[in-house]
């Protein structure tokens, strides 16, 4: 196990890599703490809860809005959690954004913990604080940005993830590396889904890497001013279909990544965006999609990213490079 | 008009005193810009909000639940409302609680401001970040502190405030000289609300010097971790069977500030209990009120204030000065 303390603005975030949900034991009170995790999580690995107060949740992203919120402080207030009580989240990237958003707004916020058991939870929803829930087709739409106090790796819950999960991690795996690591692009060039599932020490390193790679992304710029807006790559179309179609998350920003590629292709003569759109499928993943462009707009006119008819998108400067660009709506129609 | 920026740790607030609403179109821009006030604020001052979009709900604590929040959220939605939007709270504590509570989480936090239109609201509700909404009997339960850009005071509102809010807001007037300011009490004392009611200036002083001294203690310990808990004198109780039998906040505190000047009174020997208690009087207040016990204590039992075993209550050393004092449930029960 490799620990590393890590500040941010507010708070220091101890990282917990190559650990064992056992170690949770030493760094919380068990009586004091409360696990939030899905139904899909909890069958799999009831072992692992034995002897933890435990919420389990419906899975899915449908279950990513306020009425799941409201039934989880119901819980709390049921199991007479106070400012005492530690929250942990067990489970994917929909767990750690409710339970993270609960710990924050349950009596104006309570100590948080992840145990994040998705390839995508680990790489990139645990961590940067960000959290909340959906309001309709709108992704995100409510929620803080709140640091947690630990994220604890335990690998092992990753023997039962299944196959499509690993290619929803991996997307954002690549989009790391396509914004800001031209190596860890080679280095996936070189490898595909199979031999990562093969080889664990492998796997846990580059986990760690791309876990550490937006830990400091997110420490220079929390609030998103500027750099951490560079993680939207391939986001801003890829949200809007992901919800209006019921798509994967990984699906969607693959596609939005092959567009945002093709885009920078004219826009700033970036090389390499067909290797881009080969390394995405070479992870079994799509750079395609049929979507009809007037709904896709009128869900992009409602991002979080969209400042009056205009919007923030980031494009590539060449692999590793990414820059942020500012769109008209009616110019970005006319790329798509 | 007097404006003063005061720093608290993450932000800056404007503080505009004496100001008339009219001022808001210099500090936002109107385009981009939404009030949120209640049914009762909005029919009683129209022309206030000629030309401005306005978010109206129903009035009272009743409707101080996250189904309100829901509310306003879609409504922000269809208004196109994006993180270039400022949200204004015209009203009094629930409208700016919930104002407040909604501009933190939409979007993951968009720009704030208030125009307190009651005594409580001015003197204490708009003032130090505090906001949220109840769940079921538990008073306060989801929330977060987050401070507002400014907070505009136009003192007009209050010639349209009911005898009753003019009671509930003197109650925390009448804490903060108990908390904090023995020449504040000894000036109450020679008054009555007839008195500020008929004395615009000497009121609108008074309201000042009380959103001052609330502001100074929150600046120092804005996350309450020691002195800003000094604020919670009388509420304690009084929030318990303030919801537990709707009676008003005022009210409510002021049978709070009652028995905690009598537990005082034999913890600390405090001397003045009664002065407090005939002061509470003199304001139209009440200080006794038969309550179900073992109904408040399970109530107090899931008190943010709350832990383990334990709870700290504010009590006085004398007029002017207060402390924390942890007592255990048994404790407190053998004072009630």
């Amino acid at each position: 196990m490799l620990k590393k303390s890590i500040k941010f603005n507010a708070t220091t975030v101890d990282y917990y890599f190559n650990a064992k949900l056992a170690v949770l034991s030493k760094i919380v009170d068990r009586v004091n703490t409360i696990l939030v995790t899905d139904e899909n999580v909890f069958s799999l690995h009831q072992n692992k809860f034995k002897n933890w107060n435990t919420i389990v949740l419906k899975p899915g992203e449908t279950f990513k809005v306020q009425a799941t919120v409201d039934s989880v402080i119901q819980q709390l207030i049921e199991l007479n959690a106070d400012r005492t009580t530690t929250l942990v989240g067990v489970g994917g990237g929909v767990v750690t954004d409710i339970t993270g958003y609960v710990a924050s707004v349950y009596m104006r916020g309570i100590r948080l913990g992840f145990v994040p058991t998705t390839i995508l939870a680990l790489v990139d929803a645990s961590i940067g604080g960000k959290n909340g829930v959906d309001a309709g087709v709108y992704k995100n739409m409510i929620g803080v940005i709140r640091q947690p106090a630990f994220i604890l790796q335990d690998l092992s819950f990753l023997k039962t993830l299944p196959h499509p999960e690993w290619k929803n991690g991996f997307a954002e795996i690549i989009k790391h590396a396509c914004i800001k690591d031209a190596s860890m692009f080679k280095q996936l060039e070189s490898a595909d889904l199979n031999y990562y599932q093969k080889k664990p020490s492998e796997l846990s390193e580059l986990i760690k890497n791309n876990a550490l790679l937006k830990t400091k992304i997110v420490q220079k710029d929390e609030m998103e001013t500027g750099e951490r807006k560079f993680l939207n790559f391939g986001h801003t179309l890829g949200h809007a279909i992901e919800n209006l179609y019921s798509i994967p998350h990984g699906e969607a920003i693959s596609i939005g990544m092959a567009y945002a590629s093709r885009i920078s292709e004219k826009e700033l003569k970036l090389k390499d965006a067909t290797k881009i759109i080969n390394l995405v499928k070479q992870y079994e993943l799509p750079t395609e999609f049929k979507f009809d462009k007037e709904k896709v707009f009128s869900i992009l006119k409602m991002d979080k990213k969209k400042v009056k008819d205009s919007i923030d998108y980031i494009l590539l400067n060449k692999i590793g490079s990414a820059v942020i660009q500012r769109f008209s709506f009616n110019q970005l129609k006319s790329y798509f």
